[in-house]
């Protein structure tokens, strides 16, 4: 992910090349498992609570449930955003599924037994990626979360399947560029996240046009690129979770 | 679309073959557009309403807005789902924005003038693909309103850039198959929706593992699958435009 | 209901005349009874949904309950209406307590036993008179249901009392006329609705002075032209079971 | 209405005998005009405040509108209902709609002008009849209000068209009774509001069957008995204004 | 508190003096205990409602609960307020649980048992210091209501452990004044309000500088006169409980 | 502050010792000022955003106004706190008005202009004295964007009038003991908060008994020791203004 192979985007960054990521393990003291994510000044705090018992809409009451939620605060933008108080919106909630999904893709639910996690992602700093970010940190949070189980015998396995990364891809000035920060994504045609386990298989795939419709070559232009990046994180992730 | 490489499903279908398709046009009277759309038992009703002005957010006055809203009627399902009077929930927000995104990206704004055009899709009986349905039917709509404005003499030229349609595609049992209906939905191991152009060009392509992860090949082969059967649905609506 | 004592109105239509009145029994296939109304252009789509348990602010767990909710598709009127996404609004919470109420007077909430029936109005097209139409189709979706419990010998009798329609009359230019469409509605003096069941015993008057208040003879000469047109409408239900 | 035609209800009240009937004039002192009206045991504070301007969605911005609110104080009932704060229910409304209705039939908002008189009605204590003395009552705050506009030279000519009362009948033990108490509207198979001016014409009529329907000739009956104590209601109005 | 040190308010009334105060008892008679407290123009319509049981967050489900909960007709002020049908304002939620410490603070919930007592205080006229006579007044009614389980035998001592009273002193033209109505509150410097018990001990101090802060002298000569003040409502208010 | 009369704490504090105070000016990047202040575990994040215009409801437009909000991360807490999705609660808001008022004590809104400063306190962890830590650090955030005002010119001297601070007092063991952390919040019989400014006079005192009433002697004694902790934070607020 170092080497790119066109001239630098304003930053100076590679068109292939990831920002800056660090893992902070731990930032919230009082969660079950944490970790502060960064991309570049994206900044994310992730939090995995544990919580006996499985929510009520939920058939088979033997496997458990791992949910997210995601925020942000009023002045992690730019300009300040209103606070989510009358009721969470139509984007919020679309990345809270998502952040759900990708983190139940990696996660055995019926090892982990009638109790829910919920995974927060709490946005302090905003510059692009942070849906990604979020999922990239919460596999780290959750799965801190799930090794505390796991030593306090709650559990009889690791309820852990893999590890889970993401990042976005996208086609600026027709070119396939790698996590785009936010100048980039407000100026991208299309915007690509990919969401992609350890071993390399997809969790999840959202392409969206901004403008104008992109080809179908292209798109398997910015697959292949994603699946390189995600590579690269989960690897960071493992080391991680082998150090901590 | 009408020879299946495998075996029939449940129902009889090929595995690659679309459920029967209809558009009925006109069917709500007093919208300036409006299709009743069919994809096998699941029927959409879809208006297209013209608006005069754009939302005050729109930094741009000069230019419309196209924006879609989607609905399900009470009963158009199995058991009776609530109304969502306290609020539209997570999964709509999403379609409805997957919606307004796909055929703004067909509509050329600026043409359009400072309007706004709001596409309903109020689901009278689910079986599957709603969302897919919604955007088929859902440009019918919006190409006839448009059509009208046009006839008015209210726009200098058509503001219809290009036809969309989309269509679902899934893994099951390991094997790809077309437009999903509901029990076929259920089992699935993956669910993707691509939402493409008549000229085969890509506006979203939205691909989720509902438990295990799946390899590039698989999201390859699907990709193949659903760009063929859009290009026999965009080919339906043109038809269908030139004979209104 | 043939025969008009004066002159025609706008669209020809005798004064004491019903417009067009159409029945399609099963026009949602997954509801346990169901029923699309029509009468002229106004079309309502109205089904019957049995729930097992009742309310628990029911006192009298034994007995069943029927109950009523009322929608209007946003393009079912000449200009778009917004969702009632907020929460439902007066009008039509009392619209809705009005079709519960006319509905619950004609069945035997304790043959029906522990058992709740929603019955859903949705309006797809609205020329007025949608409340008296959802009553009269909410009839027969509901007759529908309650054979069908019966079919299915989930009860030992016929829950069913009788039937029960209703009608809007009103004063237009001085004369009383019936079945306001909503171009007369707006301009009515006083608009009426009448619900009564086959047997002729009234469920529910309600008449409104909309600007300049009326005379008791003129509300004597409404209600028996409604209560004729009622009786009407009964006989067709009742040909309509026979026949289902 | 001092004569009864049968034995004595509980309370030793005629069938026909309307409750112990008050006006306290200016119970509020900051109001434009106020009146604690009660009915019995039934006690209703009505304010009339008068703001400049129209609601926006009032096309003619040059005559007034009168509308009214209705809230319940927690222990105005026997045992204590929790107060509307997550919006006003449906019963509310249908109130609130009703009262609005009436108090505008006898008021002439040309003469008003671009000015709206709010009527609150808050029910201190409740033993039945809760909407028609909130009419009765909200009748003399909204009088008192006008009369002080005129007062001030505000309106050059008084907007007060006629004065409206209303009163609420029923069927109990097939026999009609006048100005039903909590505990006999309870049992009442029938219940019906009547609202008519000082004239003696009506601007509202809703009659409900609570369980078995009723006939022709009992509506007729309690519509005798209904009007005959509104003409005792507004004649009391009327030397109450004249003293006031 | 009769003697004022200095020269008369605007009233009348000396810096030193309470307005002129009274309790009504029983005012609401479905309510287990009542009491209607004027402080002046201010009037404040307290009752006291006992149900079982207690809220399910209380992890002491053998002891009780007593809450209350504040409101405003719309017209109790000089121009109309709108009702709280969007949820309580901050400051209504801040003055309930105000109250609701306050009454707890002499209240024995072990004695009290499984039950909840509800104080609703309804503000009918509202010249300043609502909250402080909402804490008086509604002392006298919960204190009706405990004596009423006592004497039905329902616990076996008084839940009462004393009386509570509160007033509100402050800083005008440098000069510290009790008991301020809305005129005064309006032009106050400081405003505090003291909650205290019948044996002189302090349950709530709140002091806020509406804009120039304010010395710690004034602090102690504002707590000394309204220290005075409680002392003379607690007197009355043992008076009170005996007679009833 | 570093002198304790009587015997450690449980963590070893002397009862008159505050917490390790630490602040970092700039946490948030993109606010116009920010600071990240602690209070040993409690940390809270306090950004200032500067607005022009100010809310509708001010009747002086030519003067600026001063707002605060306050959130907390759903895992701040020992265990999770669901996020206030559905309004604000009651102890939001009282703690905004409370952080508000304290913050406009020292600022003046005249030289401040036609301007809204939102000061957002987001509780990173929460362990104790949350609002006084929000006053504390947002008088230090509102301080730096007040002075980037002043710096480019956009006031003509600065607004802020002086600094401001709070800290909690509290008797446990009826000793008086000073900035209570969670653990001793909630065994303590009286919590109080006091504001004070640079100069040492009182914003607001807040004193609540949580179970058993206090005496005035007390009261006094806390006082004294608040306001000693006060003078020593505004004395570290100054220097920080100076360093910075």
């Amino acid at each position: 992910m170092t080497a790119s192979a066109g001239p630098p985007r304003r930053t100076g960054r590679g068109d292939l090349e990831l920002r800056r990521v660090s893992f902070e393990c731990g930032a919230a003291p009082y969660a079950e498992g944490s970790c502060l994510v960064s991309f570049g000044d994206t900044r994310v705090l992730c939090t995995a609570s544990v919580e006996e018992g499985v929510p009520a809409w939920r058939e088979d009451a033997s496997a458990g449930w791992v949910t997210a939620e995601y925020g942000m605060l009023p002045r992690a933008t730019h300009s300040r955003r209103a606070r989510e108080r009358g009721g969470a919106g139509g984007r919020t909630r679309e990345i809270e599924r998502l952040i759900g999904r990708s983190l139940r893709a990696v996660t055995n639910l019926r090892v982990l037994g009638a109790r829910t996690v919920v995974v927060d992602c709490d946005v302090i700093q905003a510059d692009g990626g942070t849906r990604t970010a979020s999922i990239t940190g919460g596999c780290v949070a959750l799965g801190l979360a799930l090794r505390d189980l796991e030593r306090k015998g709650l559990v009889e396995q690791s309820p852990r399947l893999d590890l889970v990364a993401a990042v976005s891809v996208g086609l600026l000035a027709s070119r396939p560029i790698l996590d785009l920060d936010y100048g980039e994504d407000r100026r991208a045609q299309v915007d690509m996240n990919v969401v992609a386990t350890g071993r390399g298989t997809l969790v999840e795939v959202q392409g969206t046009a901004e403008g104008e419709p992109f080809g179908r070559a292209e798109l398997d232009r910015m697959l292949d690129i994603a699946l390189d990046a995600i590579a690269d994180l989960t690897a960071r992730q493992r080391d991680l979770m082998l150090r901590e």
